[in-house]
């Protein structure tokens, strides 16, 4: 049955994220070779069929080392940490922290304008016609919305990462607002967002019942003050002002796997 | 005296959940054979004549392996901490976290209509006659629901551990709300939950007294993506959306003790 | 002066909690023989002339052995931390948490009552002889209640800890609110415990000034159910459901110091 | 220029706490004279020309070991520190928390005086006048204090340190109350703590700019039960029933730096 | 487009801090001609075509040392950090925290001013017209103001760092507050501030999207009582009392890196 309160959502991609912190002393003194077979083999362990692993070098104490790997599923994923845990550059590793969770689309204006349509069809919510008719609906979307749910990962330099919630709190609580305005905020959010399309690519994953917080976000763009410029904007809207909560932020510069035996020699690797 | 506010609850299991970091690199050293003593050793440490336990491999750093005992009593899980704790493996083990337990069911409804029963038949609340009616309905009540107090640890890939509160906030107080208000919402909740039966299975678990949240909650599916779904529906219910608090998330594949092995060996284990 | 806002508490017991987590791995290397050696040491360094220490074995990752004493005073307090951390066996231990308090009765009937006598005996509060005639009343009442200012350590199988405060909200706070009216839900809390009487044995230590949280509770009982119970039930009184915060929970079985070698063991030793 | 909101401040000793956790294993296996030459190094280490330094043997697993050190300057604190981590009994110290501030005296009542008095004497605020008249008045009162700005490290056995806040909630905020009734909340609070004087001596510390909380209080008293009947008596009036907000509290019993010695072989030494 | 509601933000150095314990055992043992190498390699790895980098002594646990960088992208903050981290002298040093930003201009003034001259020039919000002469205006200001996007690190002895956000409260929310409000509000701030120039210079880095609190504040004295008596005074304006939250606080002694040896000594080194 389709509750006319929870937005309808897409899924794509099992993300998990992974922070390392790296112990320079000791992988300091391993020879040029060492380290560049440490290289090959951790690069190795991230390979995938499908989806991918990006790296990125962090600013700060937080972690050193970002992967950020894009699976079919939580098996797959569940090889890869393994798989990572078992490469002999493991060691001179420490993960710190890491997030779970799965790529996903909100759909507030489109389960709007379904839940319309199909009353428009005289289908009474709750019955059986309607809610097979949703799902066809959601289906067609489904293939429509393909690329967004199972992206590559996009190649800039630089990449901001922070999970965030809704507000529950006793005043203000996301989850007791209606629907409708609901959808009107979330419209007046993205909006926002798309003045700086071209400028940001933004991934966004949900991680309600895999981590900590509601929703992973993932931006990636040229150059870093973009970052702040429209977190700071959005942080004006009413969505974020009044409903958004945020949790750490990671920030760093994406580089290729492949050159990752320069980050292991202590200098910053090309994208 | 039975308090009319309070809801009963019947328990079953004594529940222990232990989250293991597992020592990689030291680990990675041994011989298969080794290996295979360790998981032997292991395994049979965690036998139970009454009772079960299972295995998780997590995702992320929390932990990457979380052990479910369900046992008699708490002298039994005292008992399999210890023995866990003086094998080999254990060796290579770091316990993160834990959570202590006992498998509960509320009775918001059963409180209510025996209540009303009683009334019926004229037996007056806080009387001698009242209580013990009440007990002889709440032991009938016990023997129908045996199953769902000492039930199996359900055989499927996916398990998602979280712990919970009922808020009590300044203005948003469960445990200030009257018993019939705080029935009717936790009857919204059920119907909910009901979408789901049969693609989720769930064990709630009381632990007021026992750990610092007031529940435990398991959940147990084939498809990771229906405990974002469930969750996520039910955020919008009153009683979750007004008075649900949150603790971390724990998310893995359940593996059977008998694969433990292969977990070791940095595979990802069969169910 | 005696502040008729305030109400009088009667001390007893100077309390230490110690939570300390085991070594094992290195534990478990010694021999039989030199366990024995650690356990006969540590007993002897616990030995107090006046007072006790007890031992409860710790579920969870939280720690492994609580230790509980019971003294004199904060200098005996101090001699017995400094003797149990000169023991060979405190090499195989890690203090991982500590609670400081003092047995505490708090006296909102008695001061209630003693205000009234002192006014009817027509004495005027703040003036010389109120408080020279509330001092002898108080007095009187130490030496009735000398057993529960003084109490033996309950020999039960099972112990619950935790902290806990009065809040402090900006809407709700404890501390503004009328004298008469705390003494009201003090009443009514009581009322709930003493349904449990027999069952469940509680000792109150107050900790305002000596640790982060204002009080101590300790519950002892036969079964670890009534815990929940007791608890769960209390959480609907008025002091609790809108005035009580809690800290982390630690629960356990007791054993006796005696038995401190099956402990060492690996076994869960007697009461 | 005065802000009239603001009252005024006077300080005299910089003040730095230091926590330490003592590795008694390694330390044990040391001979007398080897912890006599610890003891020596490290006592002469913190020896000042200005000033001085205390120790406290802390109860609980916070630390073991708390140093209170008097000087005149930051510069000085600067040099004492480092000083410290050069002896070699440093090597047995983990510092686990520390606490920085500057001796303050909170000037409500003196502020308001010194308003009224040159208003009287129609200067204007915030005219040139205003202020060269302020601040002259400002230094005969810090020479009249200059005992309470640079006191000597009370010689009393038990101490009690915890740094607090002024509340500054959404509906409860101390920096939005009018300066006339703060200073009114702050004589009632200071009327409380007259009827301890005698049995506590109490030296305040400013951090604002310097630590996490605003400001610290250090209590020194014969007997420790003391500490707990003046905080919470205190706890009821205005000042720290709706606007205090409380940090960690360490306490512990202090002894002479000549002392040490003691300490290190695991006895409680004397004052 | 230019968002009414957003108060423009002119941007300059990429800013690192990077906290630092010290492990001054092994340290210590070192030659004199040893730690000469490594303050040399270590100083180097510091050097920067453009911008400086800076040494603080901090008082307390958090840290020993506290380096400031600032640098003209990520990318070089990047490179810095990489550098330090192979030096020798990082095998002392243990990072325990760290703070990325970008030294920011808020403009509300401006940002008024502007939308006013232009509203003269009949421009209309939102069209591109008003969109050009407005990136016109911030041009000019940005060249303006130059010198304070890009400063030197002040040569003044005492430093004080923390982070701080505007508060989002459910009823208190700077976010939700419209814009002309804010602006008075941080003109009053502005004004409290402008009487302690001279005595304090301030740099401001904002750290929306790359840090987890929004902005960051360094502040330069020559005395440290003054960082005590502005925050104090801060503390009473609106914009602080109601909507400043305030992240953990760092104070300690400017060095320059030429005598870092001095402080590997131990002892304190001059400016």
């Amino acid at each position: 049955m389709h509750n006319p309160e929870v937005p309808e959502t897409l899924e794509g991609w099992s993300v998990l994220h992974h922070m390392y912190r790296v112990h320079w002393a000791t992988l300091r003194s391993l020879s040029l070779q060492a380290k560049q077979d440490l290289a090959r083999e951790f690069s190795a362990s991230t390979a995938a069929e499908n989806g991918a692993s990006s790296c990125v070098h962090l600013l700060g104490h937080k972690a050193d080392l970002m992967l950020v790997h894009f699976r079919k599923s939580f098996e797959e994923l569940s090889q890869t940490q393994l798989a990572i845990q078992q490469t002999r550059l493991s060691e001179y590793l420490e993960m710190t922290t890491s997030y779970v969770s799965i790529v996903e689309l909100g759909m507030y204006e489109m389960t709007a304008k379904i839940h319309q349509q199909l009353a428009g069809r005289s289908l009474k919510q709750g019955s059986e016609e309607f809610d097979r008719a949703f799902d066809e609906e959601m289906n067609q979307q489904k293939n429509r919305v393909m690329g967004r749910l199972f992206p590559e990962i996009p190649a800039r330099r630089h990449v901001c990462f922070y999970p965030m919630n809704k507000r529950r709190g006793e005043s203000k609580n996301w989850y007791s607002v209606p629907f409708e305005r609901r959808g009107e905020m979330m419209l007046e959010h993205g909006i926002v967002g798309r003045h700086y399309a071209g400028r940001v690519t933004q991934i966004i994953s949900g991680s309600i019942g895999f981590d900590d917080w509601e929703w992973g976000v993932d931006l990636f763009a040229d150059e870093p003050l973009v970052f702040k410029k429209l977190i700071y904007e959005m942080r004006f809207d009413e969505a974020s002002a009044v409903y958004a909560e945020f949790g750490p932020f990671y920030i760093g510069l994406q580089f290729s796997p492949n050159n990752l035996l320069t980050f292991l020699e202590g200098r910053t690797p090309d994208l």
